[in-house]
């Protein structure tokens, strides 16, 4: 690994690819089993079952016998891949907005009634996060 | 494409790859050069010159002539491109937390004062978005 020394990188390295985030996305929806995780996701068996063996060894999704006989396995997120929904929120509403034509193809609702439109802000005051309110104290690395 | 309807598939076919998105944090940090962008994210320069154009294409990055003679072009980031500051966010916090041992390589400060945390909250209400706070009104098609 070259370049930057940076969290998004190291976050990549574990979900930065397609089928990996469509799979925590239905994880999401529920889906728990490989059969539908490949049907809802679109990936071909081989590269799912690749992608599913990266995630349960990056403790992003746990791997739970469910049936003894014949052996029987579903994926359940952990805290650490419950904790990546800020993400896939984030992707959602940018997609929605700048990439997907007509209307959103999914739309959740916040326990107060509204639709959700996901808004990142900071944890302490609360105020909104934006170019104009951050500035960076330390940045990583970068080789020289 | 196969797969459920969904925003998030569409965003990561405009930005689902790794050196994109490594790219675009160099954008936040300021970054406009082909140079720049080749070191800090370790791309070779044929990979970041196939997607640099993608970006433009896609609308996330702006071209922008800097010199004449000889030509000379920069990247600056669309309002499309600053709109996906939660998801790298996002991607930072959750690396720092989940991923990166050590100290984050990456901190941001907020214009409270505070180390920047990003939370995600609704829009409307400014309550937490998370599992139990949140239902599918719609869920995008699955093609059967």
């Amino acid at each position: 690994m070259t370049g930057r020394e940076c969290s998004i990188a190291n976050a990549l390295a574990v979900v930065g690819e397609r089928w990996s985030l469509l799979v925590l996305r239905e994880a999401m929806f529920g889906v728990r089993r490989f059969d539908r995780f490949a049907h809802n996701t679109g990936a071909s068996r081989d590269i799912l079952a690749v992608r599913l063996r990266t995630l349960v060894a990056a403790g992003v999704l746990a791997r739970q016998q469910y049936s003894t006989r014949p052996p029987r396995f579903e994926y359940v997120l952990t805290e650490s891949g419950r904790a990546l929904s800020p993400v896939l929120m984030g992707l959602t509403e940018w997609g929605d907005r700048y990439v997907t034509e007509g209307e959103p193809p999914t739309v959740w609702e916040h326990e107060c009634g509204a639709e959700l439109h996901p808004a990142t802000v900071c944890a302490e005051c609360g105020g909104s996060v934006e170019e104009t309110t951050l500035r960076p104290i330390r940045l990583g690395r970068v080789p020289t």
